[in-house]
């Protein structure tokens, strides 16, 4: 058996999703790179998002309580990784990176055109946790890019070339191995296979 | 431009991490699959999950405010598919996967041993949403397979074989692409190239 040892990093949970934030105070737009996102509840829908308060998206955010989660594709590595370096006090990041800013169906904060797959947010709590705060939001719409759904009316996800994160790495996505159930689906009686 | 459509679906973060929850009320043990986890603060570090009320793990974990998130690696796909499908109420889930349990440092909760990374969790609040519960935890204790790190103390988690989830299926992590930071740091002044 593997021999374990502790390991004094903790925030050590991967791969994770790597995503751009949309967001705006009214007259600024801002984007910013979150690795700390995930899926919380189905009803209603929601995600959560963790920022450090020192961040320009958390002041916007707090104020306007809405936000889009905007999930890239592989060729948006390097913007990504750059909206997670610079800061929007300084830089008009959709200009910089050459991003297309979309309007929203039910919240004021931008899409990003390029990413496949747009969630728009409404913030329904926030909690104090220590170094973030975590904001606990409701998706109140959901956007696809069309090429994306099949001729059976499917969502075809596996075609968005999505990027994860792991470990300071951004990584495509690779093969598929199976699919949810196909543990237990195939062969009853004998549910576990390698 | 990509032509955008609304879509119903609203959960579609992608993609996740995909764990092994491990948990006990002291004289049964459980494991149970995880998708909609993630880290959530540096200082303290802590993670989430969210868990329906009807799991078998949830009354496990409110009793003993305390889990381990086990994160494993591609081998383990088909016991990962099959402790997210199958309830602990019916089966030993360790015994059944012939899946080992270890020792927690400083929760009581079994780890995984055939899992490389294991994060040691002590809930510190539990939020109701909706269709889930959030759990919010800190991570007291990290535990890693020797073999991962490398000469120099390095933590070299490319080499633990994670697996992802997007969209309901399993997938192998694919190629890296650069790592935080790499937009930025070769190049000042011409900071984003794709």
């Amino acid at each position: 058996m593997n021999k374990k040892i502790s390991w004094p990093g903790a925030t050590q949970l991967a791969p994770v999703p790597v995503v751009l934030i949309g967001c705006s105070d009214g007259s600024r737009r801002n984007l910013c790179t979150v690795a700390w996102v995930g899926t919380v509840c189905s009803t209603p829908p929601m995600v959560s998002i963790s920022l450090r308060k020192e961040r320009f998206s958390h002041g916007m955010i707090s104020g306007s309580r809405e936000f889009t989660v905007n999930i890239p594709p592989v060729f948006l590595a390097a913007e990504v990784d750059y909206c997670g370096v610079v800061s929007g006090r300084e830089y008009d990041k959709f200009a910089v990176c050459k991003l297309t800013p979309g309007e929203g169906e039910t919240v004021k904060s931008p899409i990003v055109m390029e990413c496949p797959l747009n969630l728009e947010c409404k913030v329904r709590n926030i909690l104090e946790l220590g170094s973030h705060d975590l904001f606990l939001a409701e998706i109140t719409a959901v956007r696809v890019d069309e090429h994306l759904i099949g001729p059976k009316g499917r969502l075809e996800l596996e075609n968005a070339n999505l990027l994860a994160y792991a470990h300071g790495h951004y990584h495509r996505l690779g093969e598929a191995i199976g699919h949810f159930g196909f543990s237990v689906r195939r062969k009853p009686g004998s549910p576990v296979r390698r």
